[in-house]
């Protein structure tokens, strides 16, 4: 089995500018996680665009969606900006692919150390493998269905929307 | 939903000593892992023992298997040593408790740095959140029944028995 | 001897702020720093201020100088952002006072893990043990006079002016 | 100015090996390390051995003595295992070459990390610079003289003899 994995940008892939003090988007480090993870799943990487998930637009989401659609594979992750990736879950979701698709983020940059990233995508991972049909959100080593999560941004996590 | 977890030592969370220039026990990672990993899942935490895992008896097994039976939790995540992480799932997965139950470890201790060890607790604790019952080894992103898992030592990487 | 160590922000100190994806001051990292560089030399340290270097005014700069001039210690590092390290190098450089003064930066936050600080901070430490009095740009491994140091802003790296 | 680096093991060097849960040398750091720590310095690296100190024989230190006595710099750092350091740098000391050897070590190994070893490399790399001509030993950002020094084999630092 080989998982499809979809490169969007976000917190996961910023990098700092040393010369301008900023943070900006270079490359993608998830071959890098991957290989510090030891993964042995197939995992087949593409990077669709490495945006801010501010800036995404709905043209963007359609092309995340009509990748989905068009994949070979079964499972698929998607690594996300946390702003708006509850929005995207809803675009994939309404479409009723008969996939799992998974869709991760961080909220600490990969390239600053201590991140969030690599937790997160061993579990986005792993939901993919083993969760049935649908769209999911994996955040905090949780899942949640695609219409029943929201971004608390006062605190930086994920929550159900009904308890 | 709690998830148990049980710390029984192995490579996951070996120290440095700098007085010595050895690989030592002292105190599991796990907390400091999961709050790295911004895990929002309850985990109760409990140390049954911090020992490499070609030292581990029969004796251990048991209070292992025993911790598993009389946890309150129907879902439970172990950390121990790779080198007898198959037995201990082994004398698990025999008395076929109605919970679910994964294994995991790390190739490279949490304390050097460039861990897989988050990235496998990330996919254990999802795996044990979406499996069904049974007993099962979750490393390197991959899922294993006990019963169909070896540790291929020259690569130091799990595989399975059958293809 | 004591060393004294004066903070004034900079990269060096510089935080991810999770919430809102942006860098920030918190507090300074230097006491970490000196733990994990296993630091014996007696260092007293006083934050200045903890400002981006390019938000410096005149009067922070007179404050700096001050407090040179009135601390009991002979031999004194500084922590700075490197935008405007030069100019204030230049300033205490003027004012001739006699002690060895030794200024530092970063090129990437500490709390970004592969940083050239911990580098900065060993070599400044030591040049200010080992110079004659006088003021001094600390980067790169390397010593410069305040009169003879510019930033080559396009390389984020420090260069004489003369050859 | 070039400085002549001589490697020659130690815990600076140690690697994890993780099929066999042992730490072992494979090759220097001291290249990842000068580029992380933004080094302009101009190094001239070369690696005379790569060893645990313990292993030391009276041939390896004579092999160290005629590589600086023969190196064209005059500015000389060594890496060494902490534990006979002293005894290296005493048989560089009774020799008095008209140069500048700076001998340097780490307690934690590079590649776990959290290491003393970019702190140290910055530090001895500066001392090289700033110190006449004589043999020292720079550690825990602190020089001494080649016959005032002494490892504290408990507390794992260096120690004036006399004070």
């Amino acid at each position: 089995m080989t998982i499809r994995l979809f490169i969007t940008g976000g917190t996961f892939d910023k990098e700092y500018d040393e010369i301008h003090g900023r943070l900006y988007f270079k490359d993608t480090h998830v071959h890098e996680m991957l290989r510090l993870g030891r993964c042995r799943v197939e995992v087949a990487v593409r990077t669709l665009m490495l945006i801010d998930s501010l800036d995404m637009t709905d043209a963007d989401r359609r092309l995340i969606l009509e990748s989905c659609r068009s994949a070979a594979e079964e499972r698929i992750v998607i690594t996300h900006g946390t702003d708006t990736l509850v929005e995207t879950a809803r675009a994939l979701g309404e479409a009723a692919l008969p996939k799992t698709i998974v869709l991760t983020g961080a909220m600490i940059p990969w390239a600053f150390g201590s991140s969030d990233g690599l937790f997160n995508l061993g579990s986005a991972l792993s939901f993919a493998q083993a969760l049935p049909h649908g769209v999911y959100v994996a955040m905090n080593g949780q899942w949640f269905p695609w219409d029943d999560v929201a971004k608390n941004k006062s605190l930086g996590v994920f929550e159900r929307l009904r308890e």
